[in-house]
């Protein structure tokens, strides 16, 4: 029999949970230390469902780190590659984040609320103490907290729809990664055009505990006819979709040259970045490795799921990477994966060891492995 | 029905996870991004074994931070208020890390290899960024990085016994908190005298992963006739015993003198600690709150599990802190806890609102609650 999740205070409930539980959560993970939704029905049912209607995500976990005061802006720009000139009121920037030696700390989203007013929505690390140590000593003027926001995700083909029910025709004129304030209760809801999936959405930042279940409640009871269901980051769609997870897809062994962000990797001119001569030095030794999609040649039942990295071989038997996420494709009909090669070994023959030992044939594949 | 956790990479297994499993785990929790057991048979029923018996703990998820380089020593007393002086090796030391603001990022236990070479056995927090943010950004010459040491603990009344079976009559001379190398399979592991109970025993920093089943095995093959079982940190016990955990009874919302760490708050003289200043400022303003112990009268089924801090009321229904871990005493007969209490409110009468939102009464007393 499966473990179950032990209860205490360390693993965060979110102020969803009650309906994520009446919802009928079958799997839970835990992501900044925060309970999240692995699956409800169960990962392949979620994902029919995903693709054709539309849910609701408690991504609570996503904990917002709002970095405040004069040298907030400068203080993220230490932190990431990007050039963050582009920064702007109303707009959102993925911004991996990276220590001195170049090494991923965490893959937020930056949404600037104001110049001095920045939210860091974050993936699965403490990647707030990075940003606390490096303020205090370069002796910033910035302060680091991480806020009482609980982001809902309404994701889906029939997303618009929902959302247009809840907030007003407006909220479907926002372009892709930009962000507004959308009324819910009387109160101004930041709402961003973004989420963990391909299948389109919202995310909103609800920043008052109290109107958590509120709107969870609307959004149900305007939905009924559109199917509306509790949802969650579903690993299928997310691999097909080439959504990379931080903790599975990449590490702190990795920098953002090894996970095909080389286009947020602005290193010609000085930004300030302290990961900055560590990542050109990296770019120039050829030792990068890729993230690719790897479609692997095994049957529905027989691979997944993947609990550590499976290693990947080449023609010659040479150690040429690891599968990092895997999942059984409904769609394509094969175990689609994502992994780690090593430098020059995209183009051979590969093998993938999988969790019980047994090597298969895989193909190397462009990430999305479903457009 | 309860859910069960997700696999993933992310959520990392350990090296004795798949003995874990064999021995029938019944519930998980996560820790710095790791399985660690919560309960075999039931809490209550691990909880009188450890008390009579000898349990090994698959404890792999105290991650160690290695620091080196001639700057570590330094890097680690500008992290923590205790004075380092006394820092040797064959010694631990508990040091609770804060940043410039005195908030509490980690309170892990410290073990010096050599000068330029220390251990830090971490708690429920990714301290590793505040490690490398502060070294980097103050231009230290110090290297941070988590090795592949996977802890094992030996933990019970018969634990001097089980280990002396294994490593040889020498380990039982070891002194609490003092570390030494112990051969087995050829190789000298650091063993310490500590562990995450106050029944007694040994942890193992198992630095080979090869080693990592054939220790596991070694154990139960000496230990069959003491009863030795796989066990994991238990809730009962550690909070009858006053141990506290980080991301439970402590957050970054608190400071090491909220948390009854003033014997670790050395701020008389500058030691290099970054927080020393926040500190003292605190300590002086007469607001730091109190953990202490609370008896709290409910019968055996109604009040845990905790899954959210409950809130304690004075005699006049004035909030007065919360408590932040819970559990059925089967020794003392009443719910047993750790709370987080406001300056000036432990002598009052208290009545603590539980999970279910009933309000009962409740008795301050010190930690440990048993001796």
């Amino acid at each position: 029999m499966p473990a179950t999740l032990s209860p205490s205070r360390r693993v965060r409930s979110t102020p969803y949970t009650a309906r994520v539980e009446e919802a009928g959560v079958s799997g839970y993970t835990v992501y900044n230390h925060m309970l999240l939704a692995a699956q409800f029905e169960g990962i392949e049912a979620d994902y029919h469902h995903l693709l054709r209607h539309v849910q609701v995500w408690d991504v609570a976990c996503q904990r917002q780190a709002e970095i405040s005061g004069p040298d907030a802006a400068r203080l993220v720009q230490m932190l990431t590659p990007r050039d963050l000139g582009a920064l702007a009121p109303g707009r959102c920037m993925y911004v991996p984040l990276t220590d001195a030696d170049g090494r991923i700390a965490n893959d937020p989203v930056l949404i600037a609320h104001a110049p001095g007013r920045l939210w860091l929505s974050l993936a699965d690390s403490d990647a707030i103490w990075l940003c606390r140590g490096v303020a205090q000593a370069a002796g910033l003027d910035a302060s680091i907290r991480e806020i009482g926001v609980a982001p809902l995700a309404i994701q889906g083909p029939k997303a618009d729809e929902l959302a247009t029910r809840v907030f007003g025709p407006e909220v479907a004129r926002l372009g892709f990664f930009r962000h507004g304030r959308f009324d819910f209760g009387g109160h101004p809801l930041a709402v961003a055009r973004s989420g963990y999936s391909r299948q389109g959405g919202f995310e909103v930042y609800v920043d008052r505990e109290e109107l958590a279940l509120p709107l969870w409640d609307a959004l149900f009871a305007a939905g009924r006819d559109l199917e509306v269901r509790a949802g969650c980051p579903n690993l299928i769609e997310r691999i097909e979709g080439g959504l990379l997870s931080y903790g599975n897809d990449m590490t702190d062994d990795d920098t953002p040259l090894d996970c095909g962000m080389g286009q947020y990797c602005h290193l010609e001119r000085d930004t300030g970045c302290l990961g900055r001569k560590a990542l050109a030095d990296y770019e120039a030794s050829g030792k990068a490795r890729k993230l690719r999609g790897l479609l692997i040649d095994c049957d529905r039942d027989s691979a997944p799921p993947l609990t550590r990295a499976w290693r990947v071989l080449d023609d010659r038997d040479e150690p040429a990477g690891k599968v990092t996420s895997a999942a059984w494709s409904p769609r394509l009909g094969r175990c689609v994966s994502i992994a780690m090669l090593e430098p020059g070994r995209a183009g051979t023959e590969l093998r993938v060891e999988l969790e019980d030992g047994r090597g298969v044939r895989a193909e190397v594949a462009d990430l999305p492995l479903v457009a």
